[in-house]
């Protein structure tokens, strides 16, 4: 074997991801130090305790629970604890000590990204977190690297394995989203508190992350508007099928003119994390399961799909390894690390300055002259209607919708498709409509992307 | 505007790509300096005609006919003027000066690629190349640097557009290759000599691209088993379509176990472009027009699927741009530049030691006994069948086929599906079997792949 210069790896955390890695890294030794052109070496593993039983064999002695030690005398740092401190910590002193860092830490990135990309500017080091957003999936390079030269002007991910998991089964089989989450909990798809997963939270780490490389511009995770998947039930899937559509949890980050934005050239951003509705022959409808995708529009690149794994011990580790290898390469070869580009600095505009369509579904009285006074009611709070469907459903709950001329008693339902309409307006209207005394219940009011 | 270090760019060639590269580093000049953190100025453009008329917009004062000139006082060569010289020299010219190159030669890098990163090696320097496989879609990079930690089992990559344009048109519209192709040619999606593409000698440059850096090994061009599509007629399309499967010119890249391999652990590559049947539910099948897809299966990452536009000027020209930023960058970081790692110099097979599956379709006589004798050679030969239908083609051939039971006077077909087959022990059957005397005529052999 070659006689490579040797390379001091350090990994901090030893849960599902780091097992894998510190597994990979030695069973392949080899052959990534011939691909990285330095012999990596995995010096230790910090972890809390250190006598816990992992998902790898791995020998007791590269434990340790002094991170500090350890850190401080490594080329290459990676961290794979989750959370912001001490992650925070231990990442800022590895740069410090003028070792790269590799990391899958979204969380982190999505709320200190700046002062980390900060501090590995001021010493010249590079931190690589592929992992962060959308597991297996290449996207990081992708966006950095290989988009550097175009102009991104949207981009729609499905980014959360679980929620992903839940909305995919409660479509194909018409299930509850208890029954799903329950199930989905069960077989490991979904955490004992599902929180960051069902409310959004960490499909909007990653629509920060991935915001931030697209439009060269620091998006703070506050900016991102989040809204989670618990609304949604059966009846609302049913109605979304009904209708051609699929309900999907979408991390949109979209290039818009804004003129109320502080920018010179009225251009801004806008970064939101829902469930929508998207059209069943869009690309994204037929990501299954718990798996990922990112659909991206670029001016000159046109449409672009990156689909893969978005979860999993074993998968995210392919991803941190192939960043072990960057910065291998990096540290070996010399030079300056690869910085964040952030100076198109452009604003965030609130969500209620974004435009899209949506479908409105609505209970109102069954007489005559209804529709007439919702369709008064859009057309003045400036929301104009695309398509409108009325229908009885009959009071047995156990059968379906049926067409409003079979004359059947029952509850009357409007479901308006609009035209592109500004989120203020629509929100303003429905409330409106909700006051209006025609209508009794605002069943689900859904933004429609993808067309 | 902040005040950078200035790179002196220089464009080789000036057709629908080189016009639009110049034309979007002028536009965006701005911005892409500040992502590349230095500022890019195009101070020429090398063409052998400065007075031909371009796509773009451009003054006339960049053009010159003086490339050595303009390559030595550059600091990144943009070379997108195709075909072997003056490619060549120029590209080695541009890295002995000390320039970073960026290049969308696929024809070259499949060719002279060690020549080429080994100087660039020698020198320190990088080259780029993202726009030679699978033209907008980031694929390079991922391969390159997302994958290096892991293991790349098999890429399945559409990787021409103009052949998945004929192909989709044909599946589709049940139309004739010969009225498809000059359908495509009239509409531009083909060339007015259509070989590089229909004959598949683009998709093997690219395939041989993909595979060097897949499997860290300098994959030589002659040794990518290639065919094309000529010989799928409307009559193979449909009869893959009654058996659930859409033809596609696939680039198959695979790592392999083989005995007879100069490997010490067996490992070794194929590297094969031809036209596949590949199931209608595979994610590759839905893939139309002239798009292109590269799917990956990697040990650690899973399933992967990469998908956009496989050609186009501009499309093309946005993977370039995304090269000269990152050539800027490294540039300005110092340090030497990314090399090729082709270390792991797997044996690359030859076509007769694959394995795969195959379809084989046969005229065959109606008499009785004929099944047995075609299943006798089948079984001799080593290649075992898994399905076998008999047809009876009627003699009108405005009709469709129809099944056997229904005793229309006709010519009588037998579609084989096989177990996985060695492709020697297949192509010695189905001489065989044409020879047997039973079989009037091999109607076609398809391998089967994608699941």
């Amino acid at each position: 074997m070659t006689d490579y210069r040797r390379l001091r790896v350090a990994l901090l955390g030893a849960g599902a991801v780091g097992s894998q890695v510190a597994d990979l890294l030695r069973k392949h030794a080899d052959e990534l130090s011939d691909r990285a052109g330095a012999a990596l070496e995995l010096v230790g593993i910090a972890v809390r305790n250190p006598d816990a039983s992992r998902d790898a064999d791995l020998p007791r002695e590269l434990f340790t629970t002094d991170s500090e030690q350890l850190i401080v005398g490594a080329d290459i740092v990676i961290e794979l604890m989750g959370g912001i401190e001490p992650a925070r910590t231990d990442i800022l002193l590895a740069l410090s000590s003028g070792a790269d860092v590799v990391t899958a830490n979204k969380a982190l990135l999505a709320t200190h990204g700046p002062e980390i990309f900060d501090a590995a500017d001021q010493v010249g080091a590079s931190v690589y977190y592929e992992a962060a957003a959308a597991g297996a999936i290449p996207i990081i390079r992708p966006l950095r690297d290989s988009l550097a030269g175009d102009r991104v002007q949207r981009i729609m991910g499905i980014v959360n394995g679980t929620t992903n998991y839940i909305l995919d089964r409660m479509d194909t089989e018409g299930s509850e989203f208890a029954d799903v989450l329950a199930d989905a909990q069960r077989l490991g798809y979904a955490e004992a508190d599902p929180t960051a997963d069902v409310e959004g939270f960490d499909a909007a780490q990653k629509a920060a992350i991935l915001a931030s490389l697209a439009f060269h511009t620091a998006v703070p995770l506050e900016a991102v508007h989040r809204e989670g998947i618990t609304a949604i039930d059966r009846q609302t899937m049913e109605a979304a099928r009904h209708a051609g559509y699929v309900i999907k949890l979408l991390a949109v980050c979209e290039r818009i003119t804004d003129a109320e934005a502080n920018s010179p050239t009225g251009e801004a951003i806008s970064v939101r994390v829902y469930p929508a509705l998207i059209p069943r022959e869009h690309p994204l409808a037929s990501v299954h399961g718990a798996n990922n995708a990112v659909f991206v529009q670029a001016e000159a690149a046109g449409n672009l799909m990156f689909y893969g794994a978005g979860a999993g011990g074993v998968q995210t580790a392919s991803a941190v390894l192939g960043d072990v290898v960057s910065a291998a390469r990096r540290h070996i070869a010399g030079g300056v690390g690869v910085g964040e580009s952030t100076r198109a600095n452009l604003p965030v505009v609130p969500i209620g300055r974004v435009t899209t369509r949506y479908q409105i579904t609505l209970e109102v009285s069954d007489e005559p002259g209804v529709l007439a006074t919702v369709a008064g009611i859009l057309s003045e709070g400036r929301v104009s209607i695309a398509t409108i469907e009325q229908t009885i459903e009959p009071i047995d709950p156990q059968q379906n919708l049926v067409p409003v001329e079979q004359d059947v008693a029952g509850i009357a339902r409007l479901v308006i498709g609009t035209h592109t309409a500004r989120e203020q307006d629509l929100s303003d209207t429905v409330d409106r409509l909700a006051a209006s005394g025609v209508v009794d219940r605002v069943v689900s009011v859904l933004r429609v992307e993808g067309n």
